[in-house]
């Protein structure tokens, strides 16, 4: 989706409300007022509500980048996975912002195709990048290759994801929250030993 | 919050609308054309959005339950897990309605103080009963005494958290959930055994 300037900056002043007071207090009106312009100059701009929801996406999907997090995976894919957990949880303003951002739109996905194929879509290639990452942890003997990397890979973004949410309205400090998350990595990461407690010790 | 019969059925058909268009859906014309009744009656029954939005939150409230599950933590607490992760998540028509009517409150939650505290507080009782169950079997030797019950249970609700949601944008066979849902449970109940990998061992 190309945006003139004028749209770029009247979905970045949107996006601006849904941090401040979620997707429900975007209204042509509201703005206006946050883009300092008239209500006619957001309707030329949008001619629907539709289009301005999709110019937000779009721009959200344009300026959201993962944070520089060093290689994937290293020094060891335990300590990647956690500081990546409390590099993107919402811990403070700024992240706490682009983490409302971000769930207004999981919570359009299940009423709008396009929104929800293009967060399936994202979901999916994170999901494949740890699951690969988890695959050469098992190569390279830091985790046991009895843990699944897709079930793992699936794990660990659903954890984020809830534990982000809940974070926005049920705040943790930091420390507590990194000290959770190693606890739960670990347990993922270690797995359960196939076999242990739900089979019988091969002959 | 005392409900007279019209709001409460106001707050019902609201409800119906979020289920299939999200909240945003809802306004006092969309909720009048659903209830079949006058915008008038609407705003009689409603002064303000804000006071429909805590009556929908109420009628949530009393009228979902978690389902029948026997009781809780048995026969084993992995198979409980897992039941219970199958039954609440949205992997048909009523699961799903549940889940996109819970999913609106949390939306609204890091902007509402009072829905937030609500939905806190829900997920705090959530956290306790799952820590107690861990207990309770760490005392019964189904699970190792390693691991620890807080963080297990804050992560078995945020894993459940960010599958649901995910599940409403991007289904998943029921089977396969299952599957997934039993390989993460197991990880979680497993846990790492404390000092195994990142300590040396005791003399």
């Amino acid at each position: 989706m190309d945006l003139s300037p004028r749209q770029a900056e009247f979905a970045d002043a949107a996006l601006r409300l849904v941090a401040r007071d979620g997707l429900s207090a975007v209204t042509f009106r509201s703005l206006a007022a946050e883009a300092g312009m008239s209500l006619g100059a957001v309707q030329k701009a949008f001619p629907s509500k539709e289009q301005l929801l999709r110019a937000m996406f779009g721009r959200l999907r344009e300026t959201a980048s993962l944070p520089a997090l060093g290689e994937p995976g290293r020094p060891t894919l335990r300590d990647w996975f956690v500081a990546l957990m409390v590099t993107v949880l919402p811990l403070d303003a700024p992240r706490r912002a682009a983490e409302l951002q971000g769930a207004a739109f999981v919570e359009r996905a299940p009423f709008d195709a396009e929104i929800g194929m293009a967060v399936a879509a994202s979901d999916q290639e994170l999901r494949a990048a740890f699951a690969s990452l988890v695959r050469r942890a098992q190569a390279e003997a830091e985790v046991p290759a009895s843990i699944d990397p897709d079930a793992t890979a699936w794990a660990v973004l659903a954890f984020m994801q809830g534990m982000a949410s809940q974070l926005t309205y049920d705040p943790v400090a930091e420390e507590a929250v990194r000290d959770q998350c190693r606890l739960i990595v670990d347990a993922l990461l270690h797995g359960s030993q196939a076999g242990e407690h739900d089979e019988p010790a091969s002959p």
